[in-house]
Parts: C-alpha cells; structure tokens; sequence
C-alpha cells in the first residue's frame, strides 16, 4: 500500500536479502531492515521488527529461504523460526510449508515466494469480498493492526476499509490505539492516513463508550489463530471489543486469510497465549515531543510487578462472520473454508 | 495513608494555604504543590495535578476557603471551580456546600475542613463496609486509582482493600494500567506499593482476559458522578470492564461516598462526559528510562486526530452493589441512601 503516494509492502524478498519495514520506529521513522540469515529474522519476530500473523508467516517463509540460499540446516532453522512466538498460526503454516516443499525436493525460495504472493491474493480477496459490509457514511472500529503492516499488503482487517475507499464509499474509521504496544496508534493510524481515510484514535477503553453512544457502527478485526470451532485469538483487548459489540447489537467481524485457521486447535482454550515481557506495559516507546528522538519512558513503578499477556480468545458465539479469501463464514462453518 | 512509612494525605490545608500532592510527578517525584489563591486551585484541577472526584471536591472546598481568606467574590470562586471539570459531582457539590454555608454567614474554611473530615470519615466507613468482600486468597481487580490520592485519605474502592489488609486477609490485586493517564499503573500501583499489597499492573485490555481466565474474582472501582438511577459515570473502561464482569459471573462494586451521587441526575444519559485533549492519547508521559528525567513521547501519527472522552457510563443493571459510608445498596435503591 501507500506511503507518502509510493507503492510498499511490508515483507519483500530481493538479491537474496529479506527486507522488512521496521515498524517499531512507525509512524516515527521509515526504515526498512535487511536480514541474510535466519537467526536474524527469528529475532525480527521476536522484537516485533516484524509482526501481525501474516507478515510473520511471509517473513518466516523467506527466513526459510535465507537457510536454504546459505547451505544451512532446514529442520534446525524450522526450529528456530517456529520458536519466536506462539499464538500467530501463520508462523507455524508457513515454516511447515516450506520446509516440506524442500523436503520433497522443491526450492524453499520459490515457496516462500508462492506463500507471499498468495497472501496478497487472498487480502485482495478478502478486501473485495469484505468491502460490501461497509456502506457510504459508516462509521467503523478496528483493534490493533489488521492493515497492511500486518500482511505482505493490502491487510485483512483493512483490506475491506481500502477496497471500499476505491470504490468510492465514504466512511470514518475508530482506531483502538491498542496497548501495551500500540499497533493501533502507531500503525493503522498510519496506514489510514497514508491512504487518505479519514480516522481518529481512541485509548482502547473508549470503544465500548463510542459503542454504547451509537458511534460506531462495524467492527472488523484481524486474528493470530482461529480455531476449528470459530474461537478467534487475536490481539489482546479483542474479547472485551467483542463483548462491547454485542451488548450493542453492532456486527463484529473477524478478517484473516484462510492460513490463520489451525484444524488442530478445537477450541480457543487450546489455543496457547504468549505472556510478553512486563516493560512492554510498564513503560511507552515514541519519540520525544521535544527532540524527536526515540525515547521509551517508565510510566508504572519499577517495583509494580506487571502481566502481559499478548492475545486473548474472542469466542465463536461474539463474531458476527469470519471474512476469508473465500468467502464470509459463520464461525462456527470456519471448516468449510478449508475444503476443496 | 503510607508513602515509604510516613502518613499522607492527598489534600491539606495548613496554615492558611492548600497543599496537594502533584500526580502527574507519581509514581516518579513526590512533590507537594502549595496554593494560596482559588485561580490557582482551579487551574490544579484542570491539569490533573489534583484528580478523583473526592479530591477534586476538597480541593475545590479549600478553593472556596482560599477566596474566603483573600477577600475575594465566592460566587466568582465558585463559578471558576464549577467551570474546570464538568463531570466530578463531588466538585458541584462541595463548592455548592461551601458557597451556602458562606452565604448563610458560616466560615468556607470551616465548612471546606469539615467537608475534608467527612471524606476522610466516609472513606473509613466505605473500607470497613466493604472489606467484607474481599475473602483470603481472592484476586481482585480495579480501575483507574479510586485511590487515597483520589479523595483525601484511604481512598473509595481501595478503602476496602487497606481494612482487609489490616485485619489480616491476604489479596492480590491487578491493576488496570488505566489508559490514557494511566492513573492505574501511576497512581493504584505506587499505592499497594506502599501498602505492602501484592499487586501487578495489566494493560486495561487484558483485564476481560483475565475474568475469562478465572484469574479475577472481584471487581471494585470508584465513581465521579452517580444516577439516581444508580448508572455509575467513572473513568472510561470502567463500562467495558464491567461488561466482561457480566460476562463472567463476577461481583462488580463500585465505592464511593455519597456525595457522589447527583440525585439531579436521574439517569447516566444526563451526565456530562468531559472529552479532554487527544494529547492525552497520542503522547505518553513518564520518567526516561535512561535519564530518569520526565519526558514526553509521541507514540500517534501527529496528523491524525483524536478523541478522548474521559468517562463513561456504566448502566446501573452491570453493577452488582454500590458501597457507600452508609452501607451497600443495590444500585437501584441508591436514592435510599441520600436519606436520613
């Protein structure tokens, strides 16, 4: 998608380098990291270089890659990419995908490439399909960063909110700025400004008072993992989104390509939820109002203990339809998409 | 009450000046500010350094007392300490107590010294009314600081918590960081600190997680303006976090002394919701993690807009019980606790 009017994605695969937006400087800084090794894409999705569960796939995917180009070991960096971080699904997906193309033979470059570009497809898909719920004069909510930050472009979340701007619908979004890590505030905000889509931030409390106001008409969220029974784990903060919703009768969707769906996992309880080091709430990371360098400040007390858990399990009977590349299911009919 | 083992309260007044603990410092400074003039008190208000309807309401009583001292108009007093904050019903009604008493040709810092020693009294009762609640091994949960920084001593939905501590109970409590002043990870953690009470600081959106967990077990907060219905206005997120309580089947309460109930009011869609600067959303304030020096950081795009409505209405039918320094009444009886 757009920064500054010039085409990017967030995942890109050149001369043998894997080259990743840095999105912890957004909306700060634009930086774009290189990496040539999997070890240094496995620490990329650990400190959140790189995030949101399609980009991890597509990152882990070339991480893959990087192996292969180097001579090194499959299985072990297999190993070291799936240990990163682990709720997202796609991570798991991706890695499985490409170390069993190389296993039989096949180029794990070439998958890894395949697997990016059929992300894109299926956000375009997703975009296409999703951007129908969203009439002229709407006003939507998002949680975290579903956008195209999150995917290789496009987003899933966001794909319909861009697929209808270009076809001309007028609409506002709400963003939930998201903490601990603000990938609402640092991130979507960004990308709906870049894309000329009026919006405005809101602490994450401040959903369900806009909700209860009659200020938000549509929700739709990304998911990490979606579990065959239509449990969706997603950014924490999604459940009590959900709950808000319902309780206002406003339609709650979930957007996420058919790789985040895990057949293995029957319900949310299985799905495991990753616990995130505590200065990750304790303090906030920006840049300073003053001198514009990148600065983290400590808000809580050092003393105060903190838990940090990262996701959180939005069950089936909260979401209003799973928006997919193939089409929009009732969560608990999540299965069907994976047939044929 | 304690900080570092010496007794504290969050509003004086001492020879004739009003002397304040300076929040936003918390947890990082400890500064008392000093005030000698009723501008000056209202501009402490506006900004936070006083905050927590109690507080703001003795505050404001001092402020009166302040003009009083100085010779100066009460009703302009009154008219500049109503206009800062327009939800805080302890603010209307302490300056209204002042102003009469005044008018009726008793003493505003008389009157401004007994509405303080009635918080504090009310406090006392509201702590060993509801200490009740809290049984040994319980995980609590709140919102926001109803703290003794949030009224002039033991605090309204802590209050319950300092007696059950005293008298022996063993509890943990997870604190709502409390977006966006963060007056949660600040102000609630820097108390149970002092307090020796075992706390740990959560991002607000992992506190529905926890409730779907069975890791909270009750949820007390405070108010700033309730219903004659017995719709409770406090700190936005205070209506989501009841919500996912609902939700889960755990008691939630709110404290608060009965002068925060606004019997003018007869429902939550009458009361004011203040929406406050984006600032507050789009940078963060807190000690530099290097320096230690109070710093700023922007974490929002400064292009994209903000809004930042500070309460929210929390319907009367999530509230499990009101506690107050008069008992604990169902929230549809609260009126019953306004006589005799």
């Amino acid at each position: 998608m757009l920064i500054d009017g010039e085409h990017r994605r967030t995942v890109e695969f050149i001369d043998g380098k894997l080259l990743l937006i840095n999105q912890p400087l957004l909306p700060h800084r634009f930086e774009v990291a290189v990496y040539s090794g999997f070890r240094e894409v496995a620490d990329a999705i650990r400190t959140m270089v790189v995030r949101g569960a399609p980009a991890i796939g597509a990152a882990a995917a070339f991480g893959m890659a990087l192996a292969e180009l180097a001579g090194e070991d499959l299985d072990e960096a297999a190993r070291t990419l799936r240990a990163t971080r682990p709720t997202a699904q796609d991570l798991f997906y991706a890695v499985e995908r490409v170390g069993t193309a190389a296993a039989n033979g096949g180029s794990a470059i070439e998958e890894a490439r395949d697997i990016a570009e059929e992300y894109v497809a299926a956000c375009i898909e997703i975009g296409r399909i999703g951007a129908v719920l969203i009439e002229n004069g709407m006003r939507l909510n998002t949680h975290c960063n579903a956008g195209w930050l999150a995917t290789v472009d496009w987003g899933t979340a966001t794909a319909p909110m861009y697929a209808a701007k270009r076809a001309g619908r007028e609409f506002t979004v709400l963003v939930d700025e998201t903490r601990p890590r603000c990938q609402g505030s640092r991130l979507t905000a960004f990308e709906l400004g870049h894309e000329g889509i009026p919006h405005a931030v809101i602490a994450d409390n401040a959903a369900g008072h806009f909700m209860a106001r009659r200020e938000i008409d549509l929700v739709i969220v990304g998911s990490d993992r979606i579990a065959a029974n239509g449990d969706v784990a997603n950014k924490i903060g999604t459940y009590t989104s959900a709950l808000a919703a319902r309780a206002n009768g406003i339609p709650f969707y979930v957007a996420a390509p058919t790789a985040t769906i895990d057949p293995n996992c029957l319900a949310g309880r299985d799905i495991p939820i990753e616990e995130r080091d505590g200065e990750e709430v304790a303090c906030m990371f920006g840049a300073d109002t003053v001198t514009g360098e990148m600065r983290a400040v400590r808000v809580a007390p050092s003393s105060s203990p903190v838990r940090n858990p990262a996701f959180d399990v939005t069950p089936a009977d909260l979401v209003t339809g799973i928006i997919t590349e193939k089409g929009i299911y009732l969560p608990g009919s999540i299965m069907e998409a994976l047939g044929d």
